[in-house]
């Protein structure tokens, strides 16, 4: 089967859910200070960027994905509804985290844990899919090798730092959320190195 | 006229579709504990989960069928929006079913009910394309012959379960509920079998 | 500048705005019986499957309109976004409409004029972009003629119809909204008999 | 990388977000009077259409900027995909804008700041992503020359205007919303007689 609908089809649900993540952002109620109650609403923000980001560099990632394939057959098509899944799920899980962070002590913990947990779904169908390409070189287009040890480990940094921040969310939920949006800088810079080099 | 547009198009409406069901999901409110909320929440995840699948599902058949199809008329055009219109109405089934399973004693069996009955009307249409395809040789593309009686008996059986769990909702909706994510997983390996031989 | 891109977006308009529509069927509240509730509902579900098939109607024309264009030029363009502004306001004065029906004895005639309202910029812009079509060559597929008048005629009678059904509402708006019913089912009908012979 | 999907993605985040400002219009309680409800919100029609017409500039003007561009480089990629962080803020900044002008005397300053403040960075985007497109020769198609200084500043209008705006908001809120208006006018016109001239 060719991937354009695969392509098209990810992309529609990449749109959607990055776009999805506005309807988080609530205009604060008019009684009170706007200042203020944006200033507060700050988790609401910085979560709604990071998410948006992560977001982002899911699709740069796809995209640099699929640009390997040349087909796809029915278990990478399921793997990929997989790894669409955790992205569906990702406009919940932020706003569980915001939520949780702004009004409570004690749970967001347990939101943070779960918000990681879902990156780090992300993370392992991303990689069962590049082991996928990596093991069936009928679905790579012509001359394009499997990856290297080295890019595979890169390219699963991720998946060690969210599973860290799963525990690491009961310590201390902020520090998770940078420690998250470390990671999506860290792999902006990263990344761009690799795909000159390799891809282009 | 060409199918590109038919195919981005129902693309884009499963890609709205699936992502709109993350819109059932709240976040519970600050004030219990979040881990018994979530608990108590388990038909709305049972059903996001569920419908995900089904619309998951829903779309790789899409593929597969508009594979075989080389153009399409108006008749084709308005089946397709038949499909989708039982396609849009998954969230809203999902939401209902989710909430009288979770809140009510014993209303949940009309919201089972309707939950299968558009789920029915996915399986009705989609059997309705086929025939379609299968009768105007015109619509298909060049050496694709039309199904076998085998294959279109497979690919209906979905059809015969849902009609099934419309009355059994009255009996027990959950068991229809199980019943429905079984179909599921049966699907998605019976097409794996049946797709490699004959489509690749 | 190549069509592709507007009809892609455009795509994406319809899918949204049609898939939207389910936000406005609410799962009634789980005190009362649900059987009733859904019948009270009636104008909620007439309305959705009445928005649905209109929208539905406006992609399959306007996959036969651009059908016919080979380059679009910035006034078209403008023209198109137009048209996709009436469309995102149909759902909208859809729940507008299928709240004043259902909810209020005397108001539902302002809120059914703002449909129909609604439904004629709809076929105005649609008018708009034939025309354009018609008059710059250059803007059509080689050996596309302009259409003729009788096509021009029976592709703007729902103009008639919607603007004829703005004071209907002021008399009886369910009468309007059946109106609205038969102009959809009229135009799958006729449309589909004229582009058999004249398109494919 | 080739450009179709860096297009396909944009357009989804495009369609979705124009589509999604319908979400801030809402149906006025059944208890009162439907006209004068629809005249008190006025704010949210103004602000709704406003922003409506200014995603679909912008989509036209990113369909000009692309229609120059042969690949896309990781840099460009995370230019889009800041273009595209602040498009999808749009609609929030929008229902922001509207509920502060029809509700508070003295806040809607800081709302129509931060309304402008986006449209600002949306600008600022787009003239980040046209300098990249100019200085990477191999990232142009064939025989498209940089822009010119004229059309440099031409391009860059809006961004003066928005960041005027900001300030502005603090003196008369819904003269800045005029003064949007006035640009989202002035770019139809303007654009269009340069791009009839250079691009076609």
């Amino acid at each position: 089967m060719p991937k354009s609908r695969v392509e098209a089809f990810s992309d529609g649900v990449f749109a959607v859910a990055i776009t999805l993540l506005v309807l988080d952002l609530h205009p604060p109620s008019t009684h009170g200070s706007l200042l203020a109650a944006l200033a507060d609403g700050w988790p609401e923000f910085a979560a709604f960027a990071l998410s948006f980001a992560v977001i982002g560099i899911i699709w740069v990632n796809h995209h640099a994905v699929f640009h390997r394939i040349a087909r796809v057959d029915r278990t990478l098509l399921f793997l990929n509804l997989g790894l669409l899944l955790s992205v569906v799920l990702i406009p919940f899980v932020t706003a569980l985290f915001a939520l949780y962070i702004a009004h409570t002590g004690d749970q967001a913990d347990l939101a943070g844990a779960l918000y990681n947990a879902d990156f780090l779904l992300v993370a392992i169908f991303f990689t069962a899919i590049n082991v996928r390409v990596d093991t069936e070189a009928r679905l790579r287009r012509e001359h394009v090798p499997p990856t290297s040890p080295a890019q595979r480990l890169r390219f699963a940094a991720g998946t060690f730092v969210y599973a860290a921040c799963i525990p690491l969310s009961y310590v201390n939920p902020v520090l998770a959320l940078i420690l998250d949006a470390a990671v999506a800088v860290f792999y902006i810079g990263d990344q761009l190195g690799s795909r000159t080099a390799a891809d282009d």
